[in-house]
């Protein structure tokens, strides 16, 4: 159906039906992404101070006609945030929505507006003792409400679950301007279809989450973490078999860096110390918490000792402090900013089933090496299974001149993680960025159920048309 | 739409499709379930070999209008699987599609058909030393395609989440007679709406989920169990506090038990041997899975001797061998059939926020008895704030003679659940027992959600109809 412009008239209409100070001015800062590959259009950007409002506002675009796109925190990597062509879109921006409504530990939740930042709720959850799990590398900027629509992944991911795991219930405004209150806190609760999951993950194409209650977590009693140099991603795998046998749950993090990654950070962010002398071709960054009083030093001591002598790990340092904690996870905090700076040809956020991982790397490696003489950085989140594989020029080359095979490599890339039972988007979403591939590697039948639900919820197709659902 | 029954006719048309033997005669176990609510029509029954035998069946039912209820080991507790009215149905049982597809333990996944019986997924798990925790009192009978189709619960939720959380992949028959192959192995996989999701919870009323990727855990290294005598249930939510504070994740069962229920298995299964010389007000049984070497006695040792000097328990039991342990189950898994010999008034399967739990409990006994002198046996999965709450006649009466009130007293008990932000069911579903309290005590908006996603995905409606949503 065809949809109009957030126009003038659009605007002053909202005017009249909206508290003073919920319409501003369309920044610049609304209109780009982190990557810079698209541009979005001036049309009328909204900062709704509650859910009425939020309620208000998609009701007025449904009556009118005018496409809404949610804003969260602005980080996400797929332009599920920015809408480039068609009328100008109607932004609502969730940040004056950042109340942490409520905290109860003695139940592990927490009730958080989606404006809420996402390391303001980490802070929120430590002052109460308690752990809210999700972390990432954009934590200090990102918004509850874009981690629950984009299901957002990072680092913990293997011991507390995606986005999704971590949230009981949310509150949202549907496309048809109807609020479901659905702020539940319990842990189980079988009464219908699963509306939370479906909005989880949409993108906010299925409507816009106003609130959350979240899952929190025990804080481990003792952290500890280590790097440790391994021969293969094979040994990786291995070694991460035997953590979870040490200790079971305990293992947090466990993050595979290629040796490309730490060259990488030499050439372009020397100021970020690295644990080895020799960089090794391969290493893991290991984070255990465990509780019980148990040392996670200790635990890690141990760890290393029987990976040296099963021949899985050859080299590595334990953190004996906070600060050389930080150091390790410094190391892997820059891998991105480095890869920035260097400047991919072609990036890819990839899963595969665990045991599919070895043979992917090596298969890669050579779909890509047929294209041309490029340097890849794969590094990632091991124990889920989820790769950043990223496809750079050769050493004093730039980007642009491999602009035309950029397409080339990442249809490679996609093409091999497809045929291996992969994800070619395991945990950046699908946006605009992957809406094709959405539909070339996506299974047809899932595809038409999807388009069958968008059609019965948002019947005019106002929900940031154009993201996840091409056409 | 109307609906025609699957008559002589339609399954002369079906026998054409299929290969022989996937007809059968309706038997009449298909017929009934297990509290003897509901009495099934005979219609026509299927039971298909592969995912291709269950898309004709769903196709053609589509093309004749006729229903269709799928059908897996007949234990659900709410009638999702009997249609007493309307026309009579085609009943596909999922019992011959009972392969384990494949077993990956360095991926900790396990591929299983929809007819797979529950323990034999957990054998198949033990046999690859690896754990399948769903585990429920009808585990040797209930298939694995029901329990995700009901987001069954258990004993091990507080550790290892619902059925949906141990769930990573579907494949299914959609209402168009369409198969969704969704069978990802993957712990990360952002592309598109959360088709998995929406069908797990759907009680057969979205599709027919014919096989599933299941995620395995590490067995722990050593488990142990302990019963122990608690004053309130707000010392047993204080204890479950402490406990996971001292083991973390750990806890693997922490299920609340009141006098009652003791009293109601010396009264009609004193074969059953109860750990306590004097009955206690109210109990928990404990139980721990530790790995890395430490002794999950000695933790529970540790757990009750801080429990006892902080006040929290006064007596108990820790088990010193498998017998023992065993024997401690048997107490728990004993009180639905000790129920089930008294007979009871009304039966309730809700949970609540955990620190409504107390309020709720002393409100409730209010509530009932005000309308009369009843028994209540009230037990449950505590850290999942779920609560079975079960209301009996007084000793010497039968359930017969209240009849009358049966109604008064679940309604008193649900209202009160839902005053208190509660589900008035936690695990057992909606089915067509509480088809119509969904409609008194769901959220409108997420109700008209779930009835345009149905539209949506099942047009003509023939999936399972007068489940879950009704008319």
């Amino acid at each position: 159906m065809t949809l109009n412009a957030a126009d003038a008239p659009f605007a002053a209409h909202l005017s009249g039906l909206l508290p003073e100070g919920v319409l501003r001015p369309v920044e610049p800062r609304y209109l780009t992404e982190p990557r810079g590959r698209w541009q979005g259009q001036v049309g009328v950007l909204a900062l709704p101070r509650t859910v009425d409002d939020v309620a208000t506002l998609v009701r007025a675009a449904g009556q009118w006609r005018v496409p809404v796109v949610p804003y969260g925190g602005g980080t996400g990597l797929v332009g599920g945030q920015v809408m480039p062509d068609g009328p100008a879109p109607l932004l609502v921006s969730l940040e004056r929505m950042n109340h942490i409504r409520a905290v109860h530990p003695e139940e592990n939740v927490l009730l958080a507006e989606a404006g809420c930042i996402l390391a303001d709720i980490q802070a929120a959850a430590a002052k109460a003792d308690r752990l809210f799990p999700l972390s990432l590398a954009a934590e200090g900027s990102c918004r509850i409400g874009g981690n629950l629509s984009t299901n957002a992944g990072g680092v913990n991911v293997l011991r507390y679950g995606n986005t999704r795991d971590l949230c009981l219930g949310l509150e949202a405004v549907l496309p048809s301007g109807q609020i479901w209150h659905g702020l539940s806190r319990l842990r189980k609760d079988n009464t219908g279809y699963d509306l939370r999951n479906l909005l989880i993950g949409a993108e906010g194409t299925l409507g816009i989450i106003t609130a959350a209650a979240l899952k929190l977590s025990p804080v481990p009693g003792s952290i500890g973490t280590a790097m440790l140099s391994v021969a293969s991603p094979k040994a990786a795998l291995e070694l991460l078999s035997l953590a979870r046998a040490q200790v079971g749950e305990a293992v947090s993090a466990f993050e595979l860096i290629h040796r490309q990654g730490l060259e990488f950070l030499t050439e372009v962010l020397p100021q970020v110390r690295q644990p080895f002398e020799t960089l090794p071709e391969w290493c893991v960054l290991v984070e255990l918490g465990l509780s019980g009083g148990r040392a996670a030093s200790e635990a890690l001591e141990h760890l290393f000792e029987t990976a040296l002598s099963a021949g899985l790990a050859d080299d590595g340092v334990i953190a004996q402090s906070e600060a050389q904690r930080h150091a390790l996870w410094t190391v892997r905090e820059h891998l991105p900013e480095a890869n920035r700076l260097i400047g991919s040809v072609s990036s890819h956020d990839v899963s595969l089933p665990l045991s599919a991982i070895p043979d992917f790397i090596k298969r890669a490696a050579a779909a890509v090496a047929e294209i041309g003489p490029f340097r890849i950085n794969k590094f990632g989140h091991l124990g889920d299974g989820n790769l950043h594989y990223n496809v750079f020029p050769p050493k004093g080359h730039s980007r642009t001149e491999f602009a035309a095979v950029a397409g080339q490599v990442q249809r490679a890339v996609h093409d091999l993680v497809h045929a291996l039972d992969g994800s070619v988007s395991a945990e950046h979403g699908i946006g605009r960025l992957k809406a094709d591939d959405l539909i070339r590697y996506g299974d047809p039948v899932k595809l038409a159920a999807m388009r069958a639900i968008k059609t019965a919820l948002d019947p005019v197709g106002i929900m940031n048309p154009g993201a996840v659902l091409r056409g």
